[in-house]
Protein backbone atom coordinates (compact mmCIF):
# COMPACT_ATOMS: atom_id res chain seq x y z
CA UNK A 1 0.00 0.00 0.00
CA UNK A 2 2.71 2.32 1.03
CA UNK A 3 4.17 2.06 -2.50
CA UNK A 4 1.68 2.18 -4.35
CA UNK A 5 0.71 5.70 -2.92
CA UNK A 6 4.21 6.42 -3.44
CA UNK A 7 3.83 5.68 -6.93
CA UNK A 8 0.97 7.74 -7.28
CA UNK A 9 2.28 10.26 -5.74
CA UNK A 10 4.42 10.35 -8.35
CA UNK A 11 2.42 10.48 -11.30
CA UNK A 12 -0.31 13.02 -9.98
CA UNK A 13 1.13 15.87 -9.16
CA UNK A 14 4.05 17.77 -10.72
CA UNK A 15 7.02 19.11 -8.47
CA UNK A 16 5.78 22.85 -9.76
CA UNK A 17 2.66 22.43 -8.23
CA UNK A 18 3.63 20.35 -5.17
CA UNK A 19 6.16 23.28 -4.24
CA UNK A 20 4.82 26.28 -4.89
CA UNK A 21 4.21 28.29 -1.84
CA UNK A 22 0.92 28.36 -0.94
CA UNK A 23 -1.76 31.30 -1.72
CA UNK A 24 -2.77 33.87 0.99
CA UNK A 25 -0.23 33.55 3.38
CA UNK A 26 2.55 31.55 3.89
CA UNK A 27 3.21 29.62 7.37
CA UNK A 28 6.19 27.69 6.78
CA UNK A 29 5.96 26.10 10.76
CA UNK A 30 3.25 24.31 8.77
CA UNK A 31 5.60 22.78 6.28
CA UNK A 32 8.13 19.81 7.19
CA UNK A 33 10.93 20.33 6.68
CA UNK A 34 11.32 16.55 6.72
CA UNK A 35 8.22 15.47 3.83
CA UNK A 36 8.87 13.57 0.60
CA UNK A 37 5.11 14.42 -0.48
CA UNK A 38 6.09 13.10 -4.23
CA UNK A 39 8.99 11.61 -6.19
CA UNK A 40 11.72 9.34 -4.69
CA UNK A 41 10.89 7.29 -1.67
CA UNK A 42 14.49 6.79 -0.31
CA UNK A 43 18.18 7.52 -1.29
CA UNK A 44 18.67 4.22 -3.63
CA UNK A 45 15.38 5.79 -6.23
CA UNK A 46 16.54 9.53 -5.56
CA UNK A 47 20.06 8.66 -7.22
CA UNK A 48 18.27 6.68 -10.17
CA UNK A 49 15.81 9.58 -10.11
CA UNK A 50 18.93 12.12 -10.59
CA UNK A 51 20.56 10.19 -13.46
CA UNK A 52 17.02 10.28 -15.59
CA UNK A 53 16.91 14.09 -14.52
CA UNK A 54 20.87 14.71 -14.92
CA UNK A 55 20.28 13.88 -19.31
CA UNK A 56 17.06 15.43 -19.21
CA UNK A 57 18.36 18.58 -17.99
CA UNK A 58 21.58 18.50 -20.65
CA UNK A 59 19.74 17.71 -23.11
CA UNK A 60 17.02 20.89 -22.67
CA UNK A 61 20.20 22.96 -21.49
CA UNK A 62 22.34 22.20 -25.03
CA UNK A 63 18.82 22.93 -26.89
CA UNK A 64 18.33 26.36 -24.84
CA UNK A 65 22.10 27.29 -25.52
CA UNK A 66 21.87 26.06 -28.96
CA UNK A 67 18.53 28.00 -29.83
CA UNK A 68 20.39 30.96 -28.08
CA UNK A 69 23.70 30.65 -30.14
CA UNK A 70 21.20 30.41 -33.69
CA UNK A 71 19.57 33.42 -32.54
CA UNK A 72 16.22 31.72 -32.95
CA UNK A 73 15.13 32.30 -29.01
CA UNK A 74 16.58 34.71 -26.70
CA UNK A 75 15.27 32.42 -23.32
CA UNK A 76 17.29 32.16 -20.16
CA UNK A 77 16.41 30.21 -16.81
CA UNK A 78 17.53 31.83 -13.47
CA UNK A 79 17.53 29.26 -10.56
CA UNK A 80 17.45 31.60 -6.87
CA UNK A 81 18.38 29.92 -3.96
CA UNK A 82 17.74 31.45 -0.48
CA UNK A 83 17.89 29.63 2.86
CA UNK A 84 19.14 29.33 6.52
CA UNK A 85 23.33 28.72 6.72
CA UNK A 86 23.90 24.69 5.87
CA UNK A 87 20.07 24.49 4.24
CA UNK A 88 22.14 23.60 0.98
CA UNK A 89 22.70 25.75 -1.31
CA UNK A 90 26.33 24.90 -2.28
CA UNK A 91 25.01 21.38 -2.40
CA UNK A 92 22.68 21.91 -4.64
CA UNK A 93 25.11 24.40 -6.71
CA UNK A 94 27.32 20.80 -6.59
CA UNK A 95 24.80 18.30 -7.16
CA UNK A 96 21.87 19.85 -9.53
CA UNK A 97 23.66 22.62 -11.74
CA UNK A 98 26.16 19.96 -11.85
CA UNK A 99 24.43 17.62 -13.64
CA UNK A 100 24.23 20.28 -16.97
CA UNK A 101 27.10 21.28 -18.80
CA UNK A 102 29.06 24.02 -17.16
CA UNK A 103 29.73 26.06 -20.62
CA UNK A 104 26.00 26.28 -19.92
CA UNK A 105 25.82 27.53 -16.71
CA UNK A 106 26.19 31.16 -15.10
CA UNK A 107 27.10 31.13 -11.29
CA UNK A 108 26.45 34.19 -9.11
CA UNK A 109 27.25 34.22 -5.16
CA UNK A 110 26.09 37.25 -3.70
CA UNK A 111 27.72 37.84 -0.20
CA UNK A 112 28.04 40.63 2.14
CA UNK A 113 27.57 43.98 -0.25
CA UNK A 114 30.62 46.10 -0.98
CA UNK A 115 30.98 49.66 -0.38
CA UNK A 116 30.56 50.22 -4.15
CA UNK A 117 27.15 47.74 -4.13
CA UNK A 118 25.96 49.70 -1.32
CA UNK A 119 26.74 53.04 -2.90
CA UNK A 120 24.08 51.60 -5.60
CA UNK A 121 20.28 50.99 -5.47
CA UNK A 122 20.24 47.09 -3.79
CA UNK A 123 19.21 45.84 -7.28
CA UNK A 124 22.84 47.17 -9.15
CA UNK A 125 24.96 43.91 -8.44
CA UNK A 126 21.84 41.57 -9.31
CA UNK A 127 20.75 43.24 -12.91
CA UNK A 128 24.76 42.59 -13.83
CA UNK A 129 24.32 38.61 -13.38
CA UNK A 130 21.22 38.38 -14.78
CA UNK A 131 21.94 35.16 -17.16
CA UNK A 132 22.18 35.95 -20.77
CA UNK A 133 20.16 34.00 -23.47
CA UNK A 134 21.07 29.97 -23.35
CA UNK A 135 22.08 30.10 -20.03
CA UNK A 136 20.96 28.67 -16.78
CA UNK A 137 22.04 31.28 -13.84
CA UNK A 138 21.90 30.03 -10.07
CA UNK A 139 21.82 32.48 -7.74
CA UNK A 140 23.59 31.60 -4.36
CA UNK A 141 21.59 34.18 -2.42
CA UNK A 142 20.00 36.98 -4.32
CA UNK A 143 18.36 40.28 -3.67
CA UNK A 144 16.11 38.52 -1.36
CA UNK A 145 18.91 39.46 1.43
CA UNK A 146 17.63 43.12 0.77
CA UNK A 147 14.57 41.96 2.64
CA UNK A 148 15.96 39.18 4.87
CA UNK A 149 19.33 39.93 6.84
CA UNK A 150 18.68 43.65 5.82
CA UNK A 151 15.30 43.47 7.55
CA UNK A 152 16.13 41.35 10.64
CA UNK A 153 19.19 43.03 11.21
CA UNK A 154 17.89 46.45 11.04
CA UNK A 155 20.34 47.80 8.42
CA UNK A 156 17.58 49.61 6.59
CA UNK A 157 14.29 51.38 7.86
CA UNK A 158 10.77 49.32 7.62
CA UNK A 159 9.34 51.48 4.96
CA UNK A 160 13.19 50.87 2.93
CA UNK A 161 12.49 46.91 3.02
CA UNK A 162 8.75 46.99 2.64
CA UNK A 163 9.15 49.08 -0.88
CA UNK A 164 11.24 46.63 -1.84
CA UNK A 165 8.64 43.85 -2.46
CA UNK A 166 7.01 46.12 -4.87
CA UNK A 167 10.37 47.01 -6.52
CA UNK A 168 11.31 43.24 -6.80
CA UNK A 169 8.41 42.34 -8.27
CA UNK A 170 8.46 44.93 -11.02
CA UNK A 171 12.41 43.43 -11.49
CA UNK A 172 11.10 40.17 -11.94
CA UNK A 173 8.71 41.03 -14.35
CA UNK A 174 11.13 41.69 -16.69
CA UNK A 175 13.07 39.62 -16.26
CA UNK A 176 9.81 37.45 -18.06
CA UNK A 177 9.53 39.66 -20.30
CA UNK A 178 13.01 39.26 -21.63
CA UNK A 179 12.90 35.60 -21.61
CA UNK A 180 14.07 34.33 -18.37
CA UNK A 181 12.25 32.04 -16.48
CA UNK A 182 12.56 32.49 -12.90
CA UNK A 183 12.51 29.23 -10.71
CA UNK A 184 13.10 30.82 -6.77
CA UNK A 185 13.92 27.86 -4.35
CA UNK A 186 13.87 28.30 -0.32
CA UNK A 187 15.55 25.20 0.93
CA UNK A 188 13.60 25.02 4.35
CA UNK A 189 15.05 22.78 7.02
CA UNK A 190 14.36 22.76 10.47
CA UNK A 191 16.75 24.08 13.62
CA UNK A 192 17.45 20.79 14.37
CA UNK A 193 18.92 19.87 11.01
CA UNK A 194 20.93 23.42 11.42
CA UNK A 195 22.38 21.94 14.51
CA UNK A 196 23.35 18.77 13.19
CA UNK A 197 25.16 20.13 10.38
CA UNK A 198 27.50 22.94 12.37
CA UNK A 199 27.95 20.26 14.61
CA UNK A 200 28.82 17.93 11.87
CA UNK A 201 30.77 20.66 10.40
CA UNK A 202 33.11 21.33 13.60
CA UNK A 203 34.04 17.98 13.96
CA UNK A 204 35.84 17.63 10.29
CA UNK A 205 38.49 19.77 10.11
CA UNK A 206 38.43 19.67 6.57
CA UNK A 207 34.78 21.57 6.66
CA UNK A 208 36.21 23.82 9.28
CA UNK A 209 36.44 27.27 6.58
CA UNK A 210 32.49 26.37 5.98
CA UNK A 211 31.74 27.66 9.34
CA UNK A 212 31.51 30.99 10.79
CA UNK A 213 30.78 32.15 13.96
CA UNK A 214 28.61 34.39 12.97
CA UNK A 215 26.27 31.62 11.63
CA UNK A 216 25.45 31.01 15.33
CA UNK A 217 24.33 34.94 15.72
CA UNK A 218 21.63 34.10 12.76
CA UNK A 219 20.45 31.12 14.37
CA UNK A 220 19.98 33.05 17.35
CA UNK A 221 17.10 35.20 15.35
CA UNK A 222 15.54 31.64 14.13
CA UNK A 223 12.17 33.43 14.36
CA UNK A 224 12.77 36.61 12.99
CA UNK A 225 14.49 35.02 9.88
CA UNK A 226 11.52 32.81 9.58
CA UNK A 227 9.04 35.61 9.63
CA UNK A 228 10.73 37.49 6.78
CA UNK A 229 11.10 34.76 4.69
CA UNK A 230 7.08 34.58 5.10
CA UNK A 231 6.59 37.89 4.03
CA UNK A 232 8.89 37.67 1.43
CA UNK A 233 7.28 34.40 -0.36
CA UNK A 234 3.88 36.05 0.52
CA UNK A 235 4.27 38.89 -1.11
CA UNK A 236 6.83 38.01 -3.83
CA UNK A 237 5.41 34.65 -5.58
CA UNK A 238 3.63 36.21 -8.75
CA UNK A 239 2.91 34.25 -11.78
CA UNK A 240 5.93 35.09 -13.42
CA UNK A 241 8.26 34.68 -10.49
CA UNK A 242 7.25 31.97 -8.56
CA UNK A 243 8.59 30.95 -5.21
CA UNK A 244 8.74 27.26 -4.24
CA UNK A 245 9.69 25.83 -0.86
CA UNK A 246 11.81 22.68 -0.54
CA UNK A 247 11.81 20.48 2.00
CA UNK A 248 15.77 20.12 2.51
CA UNK A 249 16.01 18.12 6.09
CA UNK A 250 16.93 15.00 3.27
CA UNK A 251 19.74 16.48 1.28
CA UNK A 252 18.94 13.20 -1.56
CA UNK A 253 15.57 14.91 -1.46
CA UNK A 254 16.11 18.43 -1.66
CA UNK A 255 18.70 17.38 -4.65
CA UNK A 256 15.60 15.50 -6.54
CA UNK A 257 13.03 18.29 -5.87
CA UNK A 258 15.40 21.19 -7.01
CA UNK A 259 16.10 19.14 -9.85
CA UNK A 260 12.76 18.14 -10.60
CA UNK A 261 11.45 21.87 -10.47
CA UNK A 262 14.06 22.80 -13.22
CA UNK A 263 13.36 20.50 -15.45
CA UNK A 264 9.65 20.91 -15.57
CA UNK A 265 10.93 24.52 -16.38
CA UNK A 266 12.82 23.62 -19.13
CA UNK A 267 10.32 21.32 -20.41
CA UNK A 268 7.71 24.62 -20.06
CA UNK A 269 10.42 26.19 -22.62
CA UNK A 270 10.53 23.25 -24.59
CA UNK A 271 13.51 24.73 -26.69
CA UNK A 272 14.14 24.05 -29.90
CA UNK A 273 17.13 23.24 -32.04
CA UNK A 274 17.68 26.17 -34.20
CA UNK A 275 17.09 25.31 -38.15
CA UNK A 276 20.50 25.61 -39.87
CA UNK A 277 21.05 29.00 -41.76
CA UNK A 278 23.22 27.69 -44.71
CA UNK A 279 22.41 24.58 -47.35
CA UNK A 280 23.29 21.61 -45.74
CA UNK A 281 23.40 19.62 -48.46
CA UNK A 282 25.52 21.90 -50.27
CA UNK A 283 28.03 22.22 -47.15
CA UNK A 284 27.81 18.46 -47.69
CA UNK A 285 29.63 18.39 -50.85
CA UNK A 286 31.78 20.74 -49.47
CA UNK A 287 33.23 18.75 -46.67
CA UNK A 288 33.25 15.87 -49.36
CA UNK A 289 35.34 17.83 -51.87
CA UNK A 290 37.47 19.07 -49.08
CA UNK A 291 38.63 15.64 -47.87
CA UNK B 1 52.53 -8.43 -23.37
CA UNK B 2 50.43 -6.19 -24.73
CA UNK B 3 48.66 -5.54 -21.68
CA UNK B 4 51.65 -5.88 -19.46
CA UNK B 5 53.14 -3.15 -22.07
CA UNK B 6 50.27 -0.96 -21.41
CA UNK B 7 50.18 -1.20 -17.61
CA UNK B 8 53.80 -0.35 -17.31
CA UNK B 9 53.08 2.64 -19.37
CA UNK B 10 50.70 3.86 -17.14
CA UNK B 11 52.59 3.69 -14.25
CA UNK B 12 56.27 5.02 -15.34
CA UNK B 13 55.89 8.17 -16.99
CA UNK B 14 53.47 11.27 -15.75
CA UNK B 15 51.03 12.79 -18.09
CA UNK B 16 52.91 16.36 -17.88
CA UNK B 17 56.55 14.89 -19.17
CA UNK B 18 54.55 12.68 -21.81
CA UNK B 19 52.41 15.34 -23.15
CA UNK B 20 54.79 18.40 -23.16
CA UNK B 21 55.56 19.94 -26.46
CA UNK B 22 59.10 18.48 -27.56
CA UNK B 23 61.91 21.11 -26.59
CA UNK B 24 63.85 22.60 -29.84
CA UNK B 25 61.32 23.49 -32.37
CA UNK B 26 57.74 21.68 -32.74
CA UNK B 27 57.42 19.43 -35.46
CA UNK B 28 53.32 18.45 -35.06
CA UNK B 29 53.17 16.76 -38.14
CA UNK B 30 55.68 14.16 -36.24
CA UNK B 31 52.78 13.95 -33.56
CA UNK B 32 50.40 10.75 -34.10
CA UNK B 33 46.80 12.60 -32.89
CA UNK B 34 45.55 9.04 -32.94
CA UNK B 35 48.32 7.77 -30.35
CA UNK B 36 47.65 6.56 -26.67
CA UNK B 37 51.09 6.53 -25.42
CA UNK B 38 50.01 6.32 -21.46
CA UNK B 39 47.36 5.53 -19.84
CA UNK B 40 43.93 3.75 -20.81
CA UNK B 41 44.27 1.39 -23.76
CA UNK B 42 40.47 1.65 -24.37
CA UNK B 43 36.84 3.50 -23.72
CA UNK B 44 36.04 1.50 -21.38
CA UNK B 45 39.62 1.49 -19.01
CA UNK B 46 39.19 5.39 -19.88
CA UNK B 47 35.73 5.44 -18.42
CA UNK B 48 37.09 3.90 -14.87
CA UNK B 49 39.62 6.03 -15.00
CA UNK B 50 37.83 9.33 -15.54
CA UNK B 51 35.75 8.19 -12.33
CA UNK B 52 38.94 8.34 -10.02
CA UNK B 53 40.18 11.32 -11.80
CA UNK B 54 36.87 12.76 -11.18
CA UNK B 55 37.16 12.16 -7.70
CA UNK B 56 40.72 13.17 -8.02
CA UNK B 57 39.83 16.88 -9.16
CA UNK B 58 36.66 17.75 -7.13
CA UNK B 59 38.62 16.30 -3.87
CA UNK B 60 41.76 18.88 -4.78
CA UNK B 61 39.81 21.87 -6.39
CA UNK B 62 37.29 21.87 -2.65
CA UNK B 63 40.77 22.09 -1.32
CA UNK B 64 41.97 24.86 -3.79
CA UNK B 65 38.70 27.02 -2.98
CA UNK B 66 38.85 26.21 0.70
CA UNK B 67 42.25 27.66 0.92
CA UNK B 68 41.18 30.74 -1.00
CA UNK B 69 38.27 31.44 1.50
CA UNK B 70 40.42 31.16 4.19
CA UNK B 71 43.31 33.71 2.84
CA UNK B 72 45.58 30.54 3.40
CA UNK B 73 46.50 30.25 -0.34
CA UNK B 74 46.21 32.69 -3.45
CA UNK B 75 46.18 29.75 -5.92
CA UNK B 76 44.35 29.43 -8.68
CA UNK B 77 44.46 27.08 -12.03
CA UNK B 78 43.95 28.37 -15.61
CA UNK B 79 43.27 25.57 -18.62
CA UNK B 80 43.43 27.00 -21.87
CA UNK B 81 42.12 25.01 -24.18
CA UNK B 82 43.38 25.49 -28.80
CA UNK B 83 42.75 23.68 -31.30
CA UNK B 84 41.51 23.47 -35.38
CA UNK B 85 37.77 23.01 -35.34
CA UNK B 86 36.03 19.82 -34.14
CA UNK B 87 39.10 19.06 -32.03
CA UNK B 88 36.89 19.14 -28.74
CA UNK B 89 37.40 22.03 -26.86
CA UNK B 90 33.89 21.82 -25.95
CA UNK B 91 33.46 18.08 -25.45
CA UNK B 92 36.36 18.75 -22.77
CA UNK B 93 35.05 21.56 -20.90
CA UNK B 94 31.71 19.39 -20.61
CA UNK B 95 33.47 16.16 -20.15
CA UNK B 96 36.45 17.70 -18.02
CA UNK B 97 35.37 20.84 -16.30
CA UNK B 98 32.11 18.79 -15.87
CA UNK B 99 33.83 16.79 -13.31
CA UNK B 100 34.38 19.22 -10.50
CA UNK B 101 31.82 21.40 -8.24
CA UNK B 102 30.81 24.24 -11.14
CA UNK B 103 30.92 27.11 -7.97
CA UNK B 104 34.63 26.86 -8.52
CA UNK B 105 34.65 26.81 -12.12
CA UNK B 106 35.04 30.03 -14.64
CA UNK B 107 34.71 29.61 -17.89
CA UNK B 108 35.43 32.53 -20.97
CA UNK B 109 34.83 31.31 -24.82
CA UNK B 110 36.79 34.20 -26.67
CA UNK B 111 35.51 34.38 -29.81
CA UNK B 112 35.76 37.35 -32.55
CA UNK B 113 36.52 40.24 -30.80
CA UNK B 114 34.42 43.08 -30.48
CA UNK B 115 35.17 46.81 -31.81
CA UNK B 116 35.85 47.72 -27.84
CA UNK B 117 38.07 44.78 -27.57
CA UNK B 118 40.17 45.53 -30.97
CA UNK B 119 40.16 48.93 -29.22
CA UNK B 120 42.75 47.52 -26.68
CA UNK B 121 45.34 45.94 -26.13
CA UNK B 122 44.89 41.75 -27.58
CA UNK B 123 45.54 41.19 -23.64
CA UNK B 124 42.97 43.24 -22.22
CA UNK B 125 40.18 40.83 -22.65
CA UNK B 126 42.54 38.02 -21.69
CA UNK B 127 43.52 39.75 -17.82
CA UNK B 128 39.89 40.05 -17.09
CA UNK B 129 39.16 36.29 -17.40
CA UNK B 130 42.07 35.95 -15.03
CA UNK B 131 40.81 32.89 -12.46
CA UNK B 132 40.65 34.32 -8.76
CA UNK B 133 42.18 32.43 -5.95
CA UNK B 134 40.21 29.39 -5.69
CA UNK B 135 39.43 28.73 -8.88
CA UNK B 136 39.92 26.73 -11.68
CA UNK B 137 39.49 28.79 -15.14
CA UNK B 138 39.03 27.09 -18.15
CA UNK B 139 39.74 29.46 -21.69
CA UNK B 140 37.78 28.20 -24.63
CA UNK B 141 40.29 30.16 -27.25
CA UNK B 142 42.66 32.17 -25.75
CA UNK B 143 45.20 34.80 -26.89
CA UNK B 144 46.80 32.72 -29.05
CA UNK B 145 44.62 33.28 -32.08
CA UNK B 146 46.26 36.37 -31.74
CA UNK B 147 49.37 34.61 -32.75
CA UNK B 148 47.12 31.93 -35.06
CA UNK B 149 44.28 33.18 -36.88
CA UNK B 150 45.48 36.70 -36.80
CA UNK B 151 48.50 35.61 -38.17
CA UNK B 152 47.28 33.05 -41.28
CA UNK B 153 44.56 35.46 -41.75
CA UNK B 154 47.07 38.84 -41.71
CA UNK B 155 44.88 40.63 -39.89
CA UNK B 156 48.33 42.46 -38.15
CA UNK B 157 51.66 42.32 -40.23
CA UNK B 158 54.20 40.23 -39.47
CA UNK B 159 56.47 42.16 -37.06
CA UNK B 160 53.19 42.95 -34.75
CA UNK B 161 52.31 39.50 -34.22
CA UNK B 162 56.33 38.20 -34.39
CA UNK B 163 56.44 40.76 -31.20
CA UNK B 164 53.50 38.95 -29.29
CA UNK B 165 55.21 35.85 -28.23
CA UNK B 166 57.62 37.38 -25.84
CA UNK B 167 54.60 39.63 -24.61
CA UNK B 168 52.61 36.49 -23.70
CA UNK B 169 55.76 35.14 -21.68
CA UNK B 170 55.76 38.16 -20.00
CA UNK B 171 52.20 38.11 -19.23
CA UNK B 172 52.26 34.01 -18.48
CA UNK B 173 55.08 34.63 -16.01
CA UNK B 174 53.19 37.23 -14.29
CA UNK B 175 50.32 34.26 -13.59
CA UNK B 176 52.97 32.28 -12.22
CA UNK B 177 53.76 35.11 -9.81
CA UNK B 178 50.33 35.76 -8.93
CA UNK B 179 49.86 31.91 -7.90
CA UNK B 180 47.67 30.80 -11.53
CA UNK B 181 49.07 27.87 -12.48
CA UNK B 182 48.97 27.62 -15.99
CA UNK B 183 48.16 24.46 -18.24
CA UNK B 184 48.06 24.96 -22.18
CA UNK B 185 46.43 22.32 -24.08
CA UNK B 186 46.81 22.24 -27.82
CA UNK B 187 44.04 19.40 -29.14
CA UNK B 188 46.24 17.83 -31.99
CA UNK B 189 43.50 15.72 -34.60
CA UNK B 190 44.33 14.84 -38.18
CA UNK B 191 42.56 16.85 -40.82
CA UNK B 192 40.92 13.40 -41.63
CA UNK B 193 39.10 13.47 -38.20
CA UNK B 194 37.88 16.65 -38.62
CA UNK B 195 36.20 15.96 -42.02
CA UNK B 196 34.50 12.91 -40.65
CA UNK B 197 33.42 15.53 -37.58
CA UNK B 198 32.11 18.16 -39.74
CA UNK B 199 30.30 15.50 -42.28
CA UNK B 200 28.79 13.94 -38.25
CA UNK B 201 27.30 17.65 -37.80
CA UNK B 202 25.74 18.42 -41.25
CA UNK B 203 24.55 14.48 -40.63
CA UNK B 204 22.36 15.69 -37.60
CA UNK B 205 20.11 18.58 -37.18
CA UNK B 206 20.72 18.76 -33.89
CA UNK B 207 24.30 19.51 -34.52
CA UNK B 208 23.69 21.85 -36.97
CA UNK B 209 23.67 24.93 -34.79
CA UNK B 210 27.75 24.07 -34.20
CA UNK B 211 28.51 23.84 -37.46
CA UNK B 212 29.87 27.21 -39.63
CA UNK B 213 30.54 27.12 -43.35
CA UNK B 214 33.81 29.47 -42.53
CA UNK B 215 35.39 26.48 -41.06
CA UNK B 216 35.83 25.25 -44.28
CA UNK B 217 38.04 27.96 -44.85
CA UNK B 218 40.07 27.99 -41.92
CA UNK B 219 40.33 24.00 -43.12
CA UNK B 220 41.70 24.74 -46.10
CA UNK B 221 44.48 26.49 -44.28
CA UNK B 222 45.66 23.59 -42.40
CA UNK B 223 49.07 23.50 -42.87
CA UNK B 224 49.14 27.48 -42.23
CA UNK B 225 47.48 26.86 -38.99
CA UNK B 226 49.91 23.72 -38.57
CA UNK B 227 52.80 26.09 -39.32
CA UNK B 228 51.41 28.96 -36.88
CA UNK B 229 50.34 26.43 -33.57
CA UNK B 230 54.32 25.16 -33.91
CA UNK B 231 55.94 28.80 -33.53
CA UNK B 232 53.62 29.57 -30.80
CA UNK B 233 54.11 26.40 -29.09
CA UNK B 234 57.70 26.93 -29.04
CA UNK B 235 58.06 29.88 -28.74
CA UNK B 236 55.64 30.02 -25.40
CA UNK B 237 56.62 26.79 -23.85
CA UNK B 238 58.22 28.21 -20.59
CA UNK B 239 58.76 26.70 -17.30
CA UNK B 240 56.14 28.82 -15.58
CA UNK B 241 53.31 28.15 -18.50
CA UNK B 242 54.31 24.75 -20.27
CA UNK B 243 52.47 23.74 -23.67
CA UNK B 244 50.83 20.55 -23.67
CA UNK B 245 50.04 18.37 -27.22
CA UNK B 246 47.26 15.98 -26.48
CA UNK B 247 46.37 13.71 -29.13
CA UNK B 248 42.65 14.04 -29.62
CA UNK B 249 41.56 11.91 -32.70
CA UNK B 250 39.79 9.55 -29.91
CA UNK B 251 37.83 11.59 -27.47
CA UNK B 252 38.00 9.15 -24.75
CA UNK B 253 41.93 9.39 -24.73
CA UNK B 254 41.62 13.68 -25.27
CA UNK B 255 39.57 13.45 -22.39
CA UNK B 256 41.58 11.03 -20.05
CA UNK B 257 44.85 13.28 -20.85
CA UNK B 258 43.75 16.61 -20.29
CA UNK B 259 42.19 15.37 -16.78
CA UNK B 260 45.22 13.91 -16.01
CA UNK B 261 47.32 17.25 -16.82
CA UNK B 262 44.71 18.91 -14.67
CA UNK B 263 44.95 16.49 -11.70
CA UNK B 264 48.62 16.41 -11.53
CA UNK B 265 49.03 20.03 -11.66
CA UNK B 266 46.52 20.19 -9.06
CA UNK B 267 48.75 17.32 -7.02
CA UNK B 268 51.90 19.94 -7.69
CA UNK B 269 49.91 22.57 -5.90
CA UNK B 270 48.62 20.17 -3.40
CA UNK B 271 45.91 22.40 -1.74
CA UNK B 272 45.40 22.37 2.04
CA UNK B 273 42.16 23.06 3.32
CA UNK B 274 42.81 25.82 5.82
CA UNK B 275 43.22 25.72 9.38
CA UNK B 276 39.94 27.02 11.78
CA UNK B 277 40.43 31.13 12.63
CA UNK B 278 38.12 30.26 15.45
CA UNK B 279 37.78 27.91 18.57
CA UNK B 280 36.86 25.09 17.60
CA UNK B 281 36.11 23.87 21.14
CA UNK B 282 34.64 26.68 22.31
CA UNK B 283 32.09 26.67 18.88
CA UNK B 284 31.33 23.01 19.57
CA UNK B 285 30.21 24.55 22.64
CA UNK B 286 27.63 27.22 21.68
CA UNK B 287 26.54 24.52 19.18
CA UNK B 288 25.38 22.70 21.77
CA UNK B 289 23.94 25.06 23.42
CA UNK B 290 21.86 26.66 21.34
CA UNK B 291 20.63 23.39 20.14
Amino acid sequence: MQRYRARMATTTRSARETFRVPQGGVDLSAIDPGATPIGPQGKGKAAKAMTELGARLDARQEALYAAAVGGTSPRAVLLVLQGMDTSGKGGVISHVAGLVNPQGLHIASFKRPTPEELAHDFLWRIRKQVPHAGMIGVFDRSHYEDVLVVRVDGLVGEPEWRSRYERINAFEAEFDEQGVAIVKCMLHISPQTQAERLAARLDDPQKHWKYNPGDLDARAKWTDYQAAYADALAHCDTHAAPWYVVPSDRKWYRNWAVAALLAETLDAIDPQYPPADFDVEAEKARVRAAV
